[in-house]
């Protein structure tokens, strides 16, 4: 697993650079990937730095485009805004190689036309992971996962994530071979969400949490009681 | 507060009856409506039979017919099974006093039209609560609230209630008075979950959690950190 290059698409934005930190500590090998390559070169030196300097030896972190990040990673992780994800997918989608996991973390934020954060946008397809079902490749094995966790929080390297990640997707097996990437992270615990469809649930509560985390000005996740 | 008898519209089943032997445990009066008065008043029996039981002394619960419920409590708290949920609130309303607090309850599952509960179906307003507002008169004070904990863990009355209440409304101080309710519930948390259309997702927050009491075997609740 440790040995399986994880490629965050949009690894550039907030989200997908916490992730990237959060996973490079924990010895897996990342390469970040941007519209721009040199952009994602960038990013991912700035983070080798962060890393060193919370003394983190042998961080495995490079930049590319995205198409070429994509082509050689068997997990691709997707954390671009929401107005970006079909250009992107159409973009990766011929490079990704049969029996590759895609993890969508996209969201469909209102502020993608210009709303509001904590409100989200109605998708045809029902969510946004399932659009991304829709436009991944036959071989491709498509589950949502991390959307609830917080780039503040995942950037803070010093702090525990207080937050479940709940996976979703139709295969129980791909589900859990995001298994790992959770437990990488301290404090984020793995919980089975069922179907792919069930992110519709799981994206809209990443609204409700900004708008907890407005009203209450501070940083806030999910846990599930009862597990 | 506690002289501002609560009417449980729907109160006798599974989520009204454990909500009404909660609050009455803990000193508020309950009036428990059903569409028939007599299984009403057979259930409020019941229900003082039980909290005896738990050396509860004292306290007050009674039945009615709904709209009669309604007609004499300042708090009225809607539990009902979707597919009642309209003719209810036709039923009540012109009851309903100046002033009072609505609180629905209700979740859009499908089974309301022979489907499953790890689903919820769409509704036209956007959610149950918001067509609750659409039927509710206009002096009414409409929010939501107690949607995502069990009937189950509310029933059993020896265990804390480990769940969080979102509740959502479009006035705060309209949500507020919904505090002492939460608080009144062993283990449940007042969050304030801003305006009704909120709900949407809260709703559905249901249904995900049964998707896991389905997958884990278990009673699961929600929790959100960092409040």
């Amino acid at each position: 697993m440790l040995n399986q290059p994880i490629a965050i698409i949009g690894g550039t934005g907030d989200q997908g650079k916490g992730l990237a930190l959060r996973w490079a500590r924990a010895g897996f090998e990342v390469v970040i990937g941007s519209r721009d390559a040199e952009r994602a070169r960038t990013a991912a030196s700035e983070m080798r730095a962060t890393l060193a300097s919370f003394s983190a030896a042998d961080t495995r972190i490079d930049g590319a485009a995205n198409a070429d990040a994509a082509a050689n990673a068997r997990i691709v992780v997707l954390t671009v805004p929401f107005n970006a994800q079909i250009a992107t997918l159409k973009d990766i989608r011929d490079k990704l190689q049969t029996g590759s996991l895609l993890i969508d973390v996209t969201v469909p934020l209102e502020p993608a036309v210009g709303g509001r954060p904590t409100r989200t946008l109605g998708v045809w397809a029902g969510s946004a992971a399932e659009q991304c079902r829709e436009l991944a490749p036959e071989g491709a094995q498509v589950i949502s996962a991390f959307h609830n966790v917080g780039a503040e929080a995942l950037a803070d390297l010093d702090r525990e994530v207080a937050c479940d990640v709940i996976v979703c997707g139709d295969d129980k097996n791909a589900r859990e071979r995001a298994r790992p990437l959770v437990e990488a992270i301290p404090g984020c615990r793995y919980v089975d969400g069922g179907p792919l469809a069930n992110s519709r649930t799981v994206e809209a509560i990443t609204a409700l949490l900004i708008g907890f985390n407005i009203r209450y000005k501070t940083h806030t996740g999910i846990r599930i009681t009862g597990i």
